[in-house]
């Protein structure tokens, strides 16, 4: 340590420190120290740092100082120690420092390099909230006070639980404005009577409300199944230490752990049923990004309808027109192209993708720990913000300014032979059939056959053949 | 017809039928009738008929039954009909006649080849059941009373959501012998203490027992996700008809329909909020989906591991022993392969795949319905029924006869360096660093380098050394 | 031996055989031994059996008379043993005794099962040729001579090499057909000149024969790509045996070996340079599952396009018509459905999931061998004969029949406003931009509008702006 | 115009351009123009910006330079604007005005947007090259001079075909030297004699340097692969302008557009067969991303072997030591972690689900055009970057360093019964089985039962169980 202090004189620009490899230069005004310098220098691979997901910081720094008064109340941890931990995490909770959070998200190690980049930057921080200086680890260390009775495999998964939770509320925002865009829409095309389609054939009347309100219940369930995924999140391991048998972390300190940490984030957390197998298991990501696929096969499937029924306008269904937001072609003067879904349908395929790397992250865990944790939140929290994106400039560039084609919806109406439908419980399956392809032949209309053939009265047809009669109202529970 | 009548007597082996498309030959013993004909005539595809999965046979049955109580109950179906409708579905559901069903999995049409299956299949057995012989459809019809007040679009992924519940009942039954399996190897092993591995680097101690409870408690929670992921499930589409307007369904019809269903299944089945979101929905089959890929992760990890701690047995891990139950190489006498971890991997990879497909599928839903769902259904019915043979086969041919080798845990725990962890709070991070490098230099074992460094007393040493001691009790929620 | 013996003599309908586990009751019909009796006993997981793919028979045969006759080369194998073998595996290759292949597709062992499968039917049958009885092994022995030479792991792979050659070549030949179907529509619609879009919406002019010609194009693109794919199958590690090291093989076996299958399969078989590298690697199943994938997504994409250009009649696109196969709705009389492009979406799908399961079955290796070889097998397997009986369908029940409707094509290219890109070498994308606006706007065609304006002489607006001079040459290389 | 123009006085900071939507402010100092800026605008999706990838920016320089090139050929561009736009692209080429290229890599729009942020750059900075200033396009306008004769939809879809060569040839650097790391520890390692292991059982011997052999040639097959699948990429569809039916690009340009776009690129570039199909595919993304998943798959497995037989110290197998690189563990002193072959894996699964993206991508394509090219984009342009970051990782700072453990693979020799194998010959199967389970229950080694059984003479031993023998020479061609 002399020789280290000496050479720190030397150099001003930076401090010395020690580690298991031997001693390091770090950069005298960072806040983190050693180990971050050197998981800085060993993964250069994706260039996305992990402050790229601020809730992953907050969340990490949550975590410690949960763990800082669970030791605390254990009398594991001195006040003066505890008050310098809780300041320097309540600046990384504002936002603070996460400059300081350079590691690419892509790293091996299980994390062990993104918690002592925190228990770093939280010990220089609490340093100097304590009156010393960065580098002075005897008055505040990152492993023996901020890291105390915590290993990275009990705090990293238990701080992407909560960046994800944290994250997973912002999402259910954006989602929830883009559903009430789609109501909005709804209430205003409620009236306009269309011809529904099953797989792309001509088939029953509908309206063009219940077609946007569908969307938007679609999107609901959805949001329902990540409320209630989220509970699978609130389960934390904290107390488990390296593999989940609670190995120096003292009695009592788990579950007073979990305590603080649901009173800081405000979110249900408690601690998993059985520690050792929590500390292996990788469940919660497993489900949570399910769920992300299941949002993004539903939003995609919801771009390729708008898609279809904007498409045209002279050669397509054109039910709908979306709003111009740029020149479509730069061949086709006039061109406007429908690029919102069509970047969100990317965003969708993107997130089904991500699925699949945290799929293969998730199996290649063995025994006590899953390694691939970093990988696999690198995909959750990227899936989330393309997600929030996605969901937002869908809403204020495309489905905000939303028109409808009242006059092509009415046409395909009148055209259309699907209504013939309606005459089954009056003339059976079989009759119906010979009028439909009677319709088809002529190109008459199913009305003007019914008439000319008097199969019904004027007052039945208005009863049955009624377009707007037939988009029922059994859409909603009766 | 009388054309047809006259063929039909001059060839005893057939009956002749008619539809849309024109007359057709029919089987003179055959309960289906001409649409299905020609099905089976389109549809040479996989080679898999639909009764290879009979919970979808049987569930088909169960929405009939239910379909024509609330026909009968709004006035719409005769008491003769009715019952001879409810003795076709009730030997359907006993498991008679499914060798009629013969259609292939995959079938275009959104499943409406297994509908008219179903539909003439009952009408000819009700026709039966009421005196009559098979094709007088008059005094029975497959649509117009068999199908009264129905669409494919609402019938059949409702029944498969029903076949989908049966189905995930016999699977958890099968997983819950194998996790108490899992659980008496657990008690078995619960006093060998071993060392536990993370990044299958040598970490700290454990007991054999908390490794396989580990693995009973992680299969635990995918039931639960199972148990729970079949709320999504019991929602259906009945009474939606075409698109979810309802059309041709008559007031009340649509409530009833659930009730009975819920009756004749023992499933609370109930109505979705709106129809016409629900018919062109398909994220119950998403989501039962990836909780069945996420029982497939773990337990892909699952075996992964024992086929690591059975590796061996002279040049691996060799901490347990799997029973011997083939010749394992055709050139290495004496060779024994851990043969059904293998399988069951391949299993689990293939539910997984099946999942990718299932998403491909469902995102390829369009407007008023998602005409993949033959699709989506054959994989999620093909997915239960191997991991029940997997999960059967995984316990009685393998966890059943798992052996431990005692004296390699012993062995690997007086080698391992891993027990200096325990020494952090007495020691500090830093200087069980040092204490850890030497252990490894010198290849002492840590105890003997605290002894001889005076660390620590004999009784600090038996209270923090001992490793059965380190293997905590935090495994389970304090 | 002599307990068993006498057992034998009580039971006539078994005989008992003997191996590493203990003695054991073989069916005394069965051509299978001992070893296929366990593993049919050990594996009931699919319930698809190997010789549901008999290509996959067949190969296996045709690499063990390689084997024999290599055997023989080199001196080690009676010329009355070879003869045997001889006969009992031409047998397999033409198709006989596949009865006796029951094992299921999905079996833990690395394929050594299905490897004794084989050794035990071809040794039992030689002996038959030879003048014993079944069971006789010491005048030909399942081990020491039909598997002379050999391990599973050399074995097993180039039979699923070959298996997959055999399967490519049918493929492609139905491939085949299916391109020049769509090449025939091609011809036939080469002068109906219609509307081209991009994203769906109105683009420029095209013919449909253009489209139909695409198809056909892109398809060959596909069969260009599974052709050379072959190339990494014709790789096998033959004489490699165990580990690739060649244990146990005599000098000059391995060449042998491949030139006599060459010469037995007719495909150019060839060694791999590294027998340890090839009989652990997967690369060869990986491509060439990449390559139907491939094929998955271009087959997917043009049913889509057929969808969608037969959409309507009514409300859709309805450019071409589909042949009606059969009623498209048990509730709506008169719809037809596109049932043959869907059921091909599925097994394109499907196809697609196999791919995932084939990926992580190859990321599974581990060290010397990758142990997933047949659930690889079995999806490479499935996905061949489905795309067979896919391509067959969809030719024969759907492209063949296939309509245009001139008339629609025709007001389509008279309502769209695309035809304006023409004049951008005219007029500057400024002004056609204003140009295409007006027209928008106004409802009237480009043509008029240019009229109107005075824009263009006559001479122009027939050069320029003639429709089906449009559709140019240039699909054609120059 | 001029009403902007006096906007454009009043604030000296932006200039005033105007498209289809209307006029728009754009940064005075902005290389783009008013079509980029509105583009910026709308996608605020992942945050990752075009110029991330600078080879995409220099391919879309190459392929403008072409196109000028080709149309003054042709005789449609003048000397002076050529002469403006090919120094504007060589610009681009040697890496000046990416900070350009904001946009996100996630667009709507097919390319669209990128392509006319390519048009307006090049524009400007050729009028910059004229001698006027930006904006003033009537000397030298994107899309009347820049774009002229092109459409997004082939100079888009044939830069991202460059794009990946120029990526790809990189790419395969990195590999060459990663393999050439393999290679020289293999020779190093060619002397010591190690146990196999398949089925993670031990198998028979085999030395290290084999095994560092096998991961070296197995990667250069993937790069065969890589170089291979360049074929798919040299074929471009320039001057099929929309929709490949090559309206508005003059006769003879294609051919000297690929011919200039050859000679300034250095790749074997040529024009596909047919454009019309060219302009829809997307094979050969897919292909190219399949033969990446191709070389993740065995990334991976040659990772997971290098954790497996690194593992331990002293509770795994220990064959080999990997680099300490940084402290292992935050809890557990002195642990170190195979950190970089686990960061390997994890860029391998992100690849394998880029694949999965590329995939649904490539099956999204409607008719004349796949509007998913960006997102298609966007995982193959990460894909190859993530690799060249992890091949250079893994070979610095891990395979370079590793050592073996001689007295490790030594003993596991000494312990196996795997050398049995050798026996079969001499034996037969089924006595050197009884032999093997004997060696198994008493604990002894083979050779001692050989000698205690006098099964063999020394002699014999020594020549045919030598391990060192039985490593044999055929892994190489014979």
């Amino acid at each position: 340590m002399t020789a280290n202090a000496r050479r720190h004189e030397l150099d001003p620009q930076v401090r010395i420190e020690q580690d298991l490899i031997g001693p390091k230069e770090v950069p005298a005004d960072a806040y983190f120290g050693v180990q971050t310098v050197r998981a800085i220098e060993n993964f250069s691979i994706s260039g996305v740092p992990i402050n790229h997901y601020p809730h992953l910081i907050r969340a990490l720094a949550m975590v410690k100082m949960a763990c800082a008064r669970a030791n605390f109340d254990v009398g594991k941890l001195s006040p003066e120690i505890l008050a310098g931990i809780e300041k320097a995490c309540e600046d990384l909770i504002e936002g603070k420092l996460h400059e300081h959070f350079v590691l690419d998200v892509l790293q091996g190690g299980a994390g062990t390099s993104t918690n002592m980049n925190a228990n770093e930057v939280i010990a220089n921080r609490a340093l100097e909230h304590m009156g010393h200086t960065k580098g002075e680890y005897r008055f505040c260390d990152p492993h023996d006070h901020v890291n105390k009775s915590q290993s990275t495999n009990d705090v990293y998964p238990s701080a992407l639980h909560l960046a994800l939770l944290l994250g997973n509320t912002d999402l259910m925002g954006e989602f929830r404005l883009l559903i009430n865009s789609f109501r909005a829409k709804a209430d205003e095309f409620s009236d306009i009577v269309k011809m529904g389609r099953t797989q792309l054939q001509d088939a029953v009347p509908m309206t063009l409300g219940q077609e946007f309100l569908g969307w938007a219940n679609s999107l609901e369930d959805e949001l329902d199944a990540l409320q209630f995924v989220e509970q699978v999140l609130y389960e934390v391991n904290l107390g488990g230490t390296a593999i989940g048998t609670g190995l120096n972390a003292p009695r009592g300190y788990a579950a007073k752990c979990v305590e603080h940490l649901a009173v800081i984030s405000k979110k249900p957390i408690h601690l998993a049923r059985n520690l050792v197998e929590a500390t292996q298991d990788t469940q919660a990501f497993v489900l949570y990004s399910a769920t992300l696929k299941s949002l993004a096969i539903k939003l995609s499937k919801i771009c390729n309808d708008l898609r279809l029924l904007s498409s045209g306008p002279r050669t397509g269904i054109n039910e709908i027109n979306l709003p111009a937001l740029q020149p479509g072609s730069t061949i086709m003067p006039g061109k406007v192209n429908p690029v919102m879904p069509e970047v969100v349908n990317m965003v969708c395929f993107r997130v089904i993708g991500n699925d699949l790397t945290v799929t293969m992250g998730a199996e290649a865990g063995q025994l006590q720990l899953n390694v691939m944790e970093p990988v696999i939140a690198a995909c959750l929290l990227e899936s989330q913000t393309l997600f929030m994106n996605a969901a937002r400039s869908l809403r204020t560039f495309c489905i905000d300014g939303i028109t409808a084609n009242r006059d092509v919806c009415q046409r395909y109406i009148e055209q259309s032979v699907g209504v013939v439908t309606a005459l089954n419980p009056l003339l059976g399956y079989e009759k119906a059939t010979v009028l439909a392809a009677e319709a088809m032949r002529t190109g008459k209309g199913i009305v003007q056959l019914v008439r000319e053939q008097q199969l019904l009265t004027e007052e039945q047809i208005q009863h049955v053949l009624d377009p707007s009669a037939m988009t029922g109202r059994s859409s909603h529970r009766e």
